[in-house]
This record gives C-alpha cells, structure tokens and sequence, in this order.
C-alpha cells in the first residue's frame, strides 16, 4: 500500500541514553517497546521502524523476536503482527538508521528529537505535522530509552519536538504510549 | 492533587471478551497493559484506573504487580511507577468498578465502551470530550482485553466511543497505546 506519510520514520534508541544517574549507557531492548511502537507505526501508515543497538547480542535477539513473527508458528497465527514487524529495521548506531532512511528520498533527512522534559526551542506538533505534508522531505523522530537521550543527541538534532503534557506535574509515560500518542497527533486524520 | 477530570475513569475487562475464534473467554492479565495504562493515567489526571477478572488468582497477581512497586523494593526504586499504580483498582466484575467509582460522585456513572472496529451510533471524540467538562458527572470508559469486548457489552453501556482510525486498513493498537491516545484526545491541553 503507498503511503503518503511514508516520509516519517522512528528511530528507538538504546544507546547513547542516560540511566538513573545520568550515566551514558546503552540499555536492553524491551520486546514490547519492538511490538507496540511497530504496531502503532504500522496502523499509523509509517513504512520504517529502526531498533538501534550497538550491542551485535541485542541485535539478534531483535532479529529473533522480529523472525518468530516473520517466519515461524507466529507468522501463520498472528499475521497482523507479522505485518508490523515487517517495517522493523535493526541497527547498530543513528548513522546506519539514517542512511537507510536517505537510500529511499533524495533530500536529505532531517532529524528530529525528543523526550519528557521541556527544552528551549521545541516545535509544536502542529508544526511538525504541517512539514510532514512536504511528501519528498524525509524525517527520522528519535526516541530515547532509559532515562532519555544524551544532551549531545539534542544538540545534534535538526528539530526539537516539544514533550507530551499531561496533567500537573507528574508526567511518566512509557516511551511504548508516548510514541503512539505522537504519530496520533502528527498523522490521524480526526485532528 | 486535585484534578478537575478525575470524573473519568479506566475499566480494563478480561471477562467477557472474545477470543480469536469468537468464544467468550477470561483472558489472562497482561503485566504491561497494568503498567502502561495505570502511568498513562495517571500523567493525565486520572484517579481509578480498575483491572477487572473473574479469576482469583489473577486478581491476587494483579495485587502482586502492584504491590510490588507499592511496598517492596521497587517503591523505593522506583517512586513515579508506584505513584502511577497507587490509582490501580482491582475488582472481578464490571458491577463492582461501577460500584466504586459511584462511591466518589452522586450523579449516577455512566459507561462508554469502545473497541477497535467501526459501529453504527458511537460518539466521537470531540463531543465525549465536552460531555467530561460537566465536572461532576462520572464516566467509565471500558477497554476490552483479547478480541474486544462482547456484543452484550456494547448493547448495555450508555455511549459507544468511535474507534482510532489509523492510515489504511491495517489497524492494531495495543490496548496500552489505544488507551494513551484516547486519554491524550480527551485530556490533552494541547489540543
């Protein structure tokens, strides 16, 4: 099915992430971050789902839990999730993410980063949602893991997406809602 | 801290629910579903989050999970998930969730029921957002677990809420990203 929201991507990444102490670590996949952010991205139209680890280990067993899917008895029991796990692409670091991201446009891709915490110079939602409209513009939207990506990430990036709000001041979302929360925002067509 | 939208509240119902082939069942509880919608809650204001089985056994694991972050090691590890379980409520039927939540208000609560697939006379999200401004009139919003809640379900609950649309036709959410999107719709500032 052609997709003409094809242009935005989603890059998971485990490393480079702070932990609890602000320590730069590349942390474990989680299985249901891999299947709840490609079913999201897959009923949102998105054709690229990139699972970026360093460690070679934590790549096969991305590539296990993607192949069970593809391949095995869950292929044939679950085909709708075989379907989403179809768009997972695994990844050693951003640089390969973005290259295979650039090998299907011919402008160059643009960054865009984000995370729970506000930061001077973010754009808004509805902004970001009008410049995916430019069909030919291709953009990556990194998520972080742990305790969120490094400050060298953020600046980095092209854009800055501004933090999900909730209401007061608690505000923990896992990445799995959050990423679902967003391509809602940037891509349904009820808003 | 008190919230003008705590008049809405979260049902997650493994009983009855269809399984794959259309049999009415008890599913078992999904550790991650608890987690992910008690935090999506609470990040958006919410009070009740209720977890409904039949199963005894599965009502004492749900005590478990949550207690574990609650008491255990894990409340001191972790203070912001046992904020976000603290609003868990776990009960073994429908009756029992309404029973509780009309405990909190004197208006009698109404129920909005919801599922993946499109169905004649459901309510959009812009209008049940209004509907929750009238403070004091408490609205459980049930979530089905498995292949979605039965047909009896819909039949008796006071409004049906239109599913997420995504792009195209492939549409499967997990109920943990369906739940923060349509909190988010409902709730969100932003909007």
């Amino acid at each position: 099915m052609a997709s003409d929201r094809s242009n935005l991507a989603i890059a998971l990444l485990h490393h480079p992430v702070y932990n609890k102490r602000r320590e730069v670590v590349t942390t474990a996949l989680t299985n249901l971050d891999l299947h709840d952010i490609a079913r999201s991205s897959r009923t949102f139209g998105l054709e690229r789902f990139y699972i970026v680890t360093p460690s070679a280990d934590q790549r096969n067993l991305a590539r296990r839990i993607t192949g069970h899917w593809q391949e095995g008895w869950g292929a044939g029991y679950n085909p709708d999730r075989r379907e989403a796990l179809g768009i997972v692409r695994i990844c050693p670091d951003l640089e390969s993410a973005l290259s295979e991201l650039q090998s299907a446009f011919s402008k160059p891709v643009r960054t865009v980063i984000t995370g729970a915490t506000q930061r001077p110079g973010s754009i808004g939602f509805p902004l970001f949602r009008e410049m995916l409209s430019e069909n030919d513009q291709p953009y990556l939207l990194m998520l972080g893991t742990g305790w969120g990506l490094t400050d060298a990430c953020f600046a980095a990036a092209d854009y800055l997406l501004e933090p999900i709000a909730g209401r007061g001041s608690y505000n923990h979302l896992p990445v799995r809602s959050a990423a679902a929360i967003m391509l809602d925002r940037l891509i349904s067509q009820q808003q």
